[in-house]
């Protein structure tokens, strides 16, 4: 008997993996999680049935939605995140060493129980000293925090379900108020290939917002169309200009100095869209 | 009744699409061909079962492969392309009011055929008087063309049966006495992310024939992984340092001359692959 997961966040374009074992199905509060282990991609963590990361590629998705924003922010000591339970942002967050605390601000506790049993190569800076993890609503988390982080994560699910009030103006307006004085946020947002829409939207949500607001690019192959858009919007540091001359190495899998500058350069149908 | 095709050549993860209609599908004298009607991405080419083009992403692949070569040469007169028998790299050639010659070199007239009947916006050029078809192996029409194109396109299937001789050392040194003393050879070359040996083999292959040998990226949906790379092999010109200030709008949908340098930016993984 053969098992595969169907992954249909593209209802007509659907990709499929061959599954060895499902280490965990179950329905926690807020959504079906499922984390199974697949032959061409390792142990797999889907939410509603849309595929969120994968042992063998995750690590592009971690590192260019932290980063692009920490290592353009001169002195990043305070980072929101909100979501990623699976905690592979903050394992990336924590590579930086001018970081002093972490918040993860999770709804669903299951998330980040499971990922840390069965994913520990994404969830291990969980218990680091400088990661706090609050468990609850991030648009609450955020309208209740003003003026306190250098940066803010938005590291959700899609814009549809559980995640829907992560998107859109008025969290972006409540981000901007919980942001420092040169505070940056940072959003997954989707694919522009299929989804124009939803990405326009977000990037004119994010610019209403926003004095500096910019989208980059990264290749990640388990998301639909294997091309991925983050929103960037700044107070006052240019992502796309930043000084990256003192940038250390982190020994990172994706990420380089120059990559950094190359994932703003937009196709010409992302560019057109954003006009 | 639902009807999907899927696409295998990775055979883990397998991507499928629902299919509105099969236009043609048939055993030519080389291969499997089918061209179908999907309802995510619009009529499909597939051969051996493996997704060659879709009239909603071709546009990624054909402008990629044909202006970065073509707008590094300075002047390129005379353009061989090896297999691309859909025609969408003779439409993007033809562009250049500098081509006065298009060569395409197919070894399966049946592509070119159906290709015609059902993908006019991909095979628009073909009738152009400035192309001419050759129906032949594209290994003995490089063995008797020395000293004679500007630029050759490897526009082939992949590197196991009907192509595995448009890989390799051997054909890359031909294809070098094929080209003028500054012409530029370029290949579609795989996947580094599924596929990191095939594609460091190649690179290494194609550094044997050529003084500059580089690798540039593009996001092409319909191709495992989503992120394609390009082998391009120069005797003289570099491509990711060529002088575009005097090329000219071609109202094209992907490539601009800033993602013309950006897409040789190589993700760390890629870069340390090919070092």
């Amino acid at each position: 008997m053969e098992m595969w997961v169907k992954e249909s966040q593209i209802g007509d374009a659907v990709m499929t993996y061959k599954v060895k074992e499902t280490l965990v199905r179950k329905k926690t509060k807020y959504q079906d999680l499922a984390i199974v282990d697949t032959y061409a991609l390792g142990r797999m963590l889907l939410l509603d049935g849309i595929v969120q990361t994968t042992i063998n590629d995750e690590y592009v998705y971690h590192e260019m939605i932290t980063h692009i924003p920490l290592f353009t922010h001169p002195n990043p000591k305070k980072v929101l995140v909100v979501g990623g339970g699976d905690g592979g942002t903050i394992r990336e967050i924590l590579k930086h060493t001018s970081v002093e605390k972490a918040v993860l601000c999770e709804i669903d506790e299951d998330v980040i129980k499971e990922c840390k049993k069965y994913l520990p190569e994404i969830s291990c800076a969980l218990d680091d000293p400088r990661c706090e993890i609050f468990i609850g609503d991030g648009i609450k988390y955020v309208h209740e925090h003003k003026n306190e982080f250098d940066v803010v994560i938005v590291d959700s699910t899609d814009p549809f379900g559980a995640a829907e009030g992560l998107f859109g103006g008025s969290f972006y307006k409540e981000i901007f108020n919980c942001l420092t004085e040169d505070g940056i946020f940072v959003a997954q947002t989707e694919t522009p290939f299929y989804l124009p829409n939803q990405v326009k939207q977000i990037y004119d949500d994010a610019k209403e917002a926003f004095p500096i607001t910019k989208i980059f690019m990264a290749a990640i192959p388990t998301y639909p169309s294997g091309y991925w858009s983050f929103t960037i919007g700044s107070k006052k540091h240019d992502p796309e200009n930043a000084d990256l001359s003192k940038v250390p190495n982190l020994n990172t899998r994706y990420y380089t100095k120059k990559l950094h500058k190359a994932s703003f350069v937009l196709p010409k149908y992302v560019e057109d869209l954003l006009k």
